[in-house]
């Protein structure tokens, strides 16, 4: 008992210390990540020059959940931006008209508003350009603006829906307006209230000690020259593989990211750093969706690009920390959507 | 002046007595209505030998939105029996694994629980079985009960929800109760307070002229010998063509419905008659699913079924009153489903 009693005093003057300055070290941790990070808000701001309103908003979720948009009439926007699962597919890469492959993988529609441009690439400077994309794409949804119009042309609600949500306009049922209101929609997809926004609120339990750990990781190794901002990254452009080169099933020599687009030398394999928001829904990772879990996307990152700073348990702690970023997910209810008529286009699958 | 007051004292008394003749006739298409159909009930009863309960139904509604119950992890329930669109995916026939082709249209699954058995030959005897059949076969979900079970073992979430929603079984994340679940909660999804429904309740405002026209000839002409109950169908079986048979697009000779089941002579071309509830919502019609308009297949059921019964402003008045079918849809409001772990089987697009 004594022996053990004199241990215990030698003991807890050193633990006591390590709590004080442990404390210390959060609080900096804390500054710096308040700095550097954003919390998501309650709700998102406006978007420049497509104001909201509440029926563009529910226009735009009908459309969103429409496979009507699609010209096999099966795949909506819905089917690869899962709203019951994080926003994603979680499929590698997402299947579209004719069972093809896509590209690259899906990212999630959630928080995407925060995003300073859309698509892995950037190459869509907002939303409401980014929803026309997949609706052309002959991989995806395969339709046509053209084919699209004359779809909601023949459904007399969405003709009528189309002049409330933009009133005054001579010919509102536009393809142009359907991107503007599936972008107004996708607005109001946004999670606030993860753990980690509680903690930078001040809420010093909101994450645990593995989770604390690997915040400070992360703030300390660097990935924060990358992901920073509300989304925890989504804000800049990066070369994928800058200390060394992944595998080519993670870094597929055919897909140059940026350069495609800039035809510029710097651009190669340089691509949107992923926003980490709620990314333990959004599994598989990376563009090209071959890693499945966060510990593997982590250990890829840290050795790809900061030249393997982190050790095993470090690994696991960032990962603990990437769980922290889980935020409300929107309760969506499901549109009714109104039935086609005998003019509608027929699906072509 | 005169001759037309004249003219008025002269009509009068006889639209009277039309009107007076009308309603008493209204009166009595209504007592027989009330006899034949049913009104859609707040809420649906109980199943037998599968007692609902919240955590059932929530479970499965999540199973329902799933699309990892399919092998390619595309393809959910929802897929197919769309809660947006009228509980089916409106296309000619929907489109499964590897973008197969199924060989019959997708029945609602609105109200599908009234129905006396389940798919166009019946040849499920209840949602259950019913809710096993696409999950498996290869031209829809592709999937295996196996591999179901992998899926939904290797979910800590879906694991626990499974055990609140069978307590007391030792082992309860089976196919067999993923099948129940999904039973439970698609006994939810049910259509009350369609107009029709309100006027069988005495509410004689609820159809208007043309509509109580047409629910006259769906009476008086011969519909209700297989369209009755609470359905308007769904609840025997009939061979389509009966009076003449309709063209190969509509009955393709292919398809032998129940004969193919039971083998049996008189089961040549026979069909569970189509439930009509909602119907206005559900096109393309019949298995084959090559009829998109109401006024089109009115017209068809009146020929190959009746012998021609109906003229063209009676089809029009049957398709009228086929549109107060349409209840009041259930409220869904997206699952947020569980992510998979580092042990969840990976999609095989």
């Amino acid at each position: 008992m004594e022996t053990r009693f004199i241990l215990l005093v030698w003991v807890v003057p050193g633990v006591a210390a390590t709590l004080v300055s442990a404390r210390a070290d959060d609080a900096r941790i804390l500054q710096t990540a308040r700095a550097v990070f954003g919390r998501v808000p309650a709700q998102a701001e406006e978007i420049p020059n497509n104001p909201t309103s509440k029926d563009k908003v529910a226009l735009g979720k009908m459309l969103f959940f429409d496979p009507r948009l699609s010209k096999g009439g099966t795949l909506s926007c819905n089917s690869c931006h899962n709203l019951a699962m994080g926003g994603d597919d979680n499929l590698p890469t997402s299947v579209g008209h004719g069972w093809q492959k896509g590209p690259r993988n899906a990212p999630t529609v959630l928080n995407a508003v925060f995003n300073v441009a859309q698509f892995w690439d950037g190459r869509a400077e907002d939303l409401k350009t980014q929803a026309k994309g997949p609706v052309q794409a002959g991989v995806e949804m395969a339709s046509t603006p053209e084919r699209v119009e004359s779809v909601l042309k023949s459904i007399p609600e969405y003709a009528e829906r189309f002049g409330r949500a933009f009133p005054g306009e001579d010919s509102p049922v536009t393809f142009d307006n359907m991107a503007r209101a599936i972008e107004s929609f996708e607005a109001t997809l946004i999670t606030p209230d993860a753990p980690f926004d509680r903690y930078l609120g001040g809420d010093e339990a909101a994450l645990d000690a593995n989770q604390k750990a690997g915040l400070r990781l992360f703030v300390t190794k660097g990935c924060i020259a990358c992901h920073s901002g509300v989304n925890i990254g989504g804000r800049s452009y990066h070369p994928f593989g800058v200390l060394k080169k992944p595998t080519a099933d993670i870094l597929p020599a055919g897909d140059t990211g940026r350069f495609a687009l800039t035809n510029t030398e710097a651009d190669h394999y340089v691509f949107r750093a992923a926003p980490l928001r709620n990314v333990a829904l959004t599994a598989p990772y990376f563009h090209s969706g071959q890693i499945w879990t966060l510990e593997e996307a982590v250990k890829i990152m840290s050795d790809s690009q900061l030249g393997g700073v982190l050790d095993e348990n470090e690994v696991a702690q960032v990962a603990a920390f990437l769980r922290s970023l889980t935020g409300k997910l929107p309760e969506v209810t499901l549109p009714e959507l109104p039935a086609e008529t005998a003019e509608t286009p027929r699906p072509q699958p």
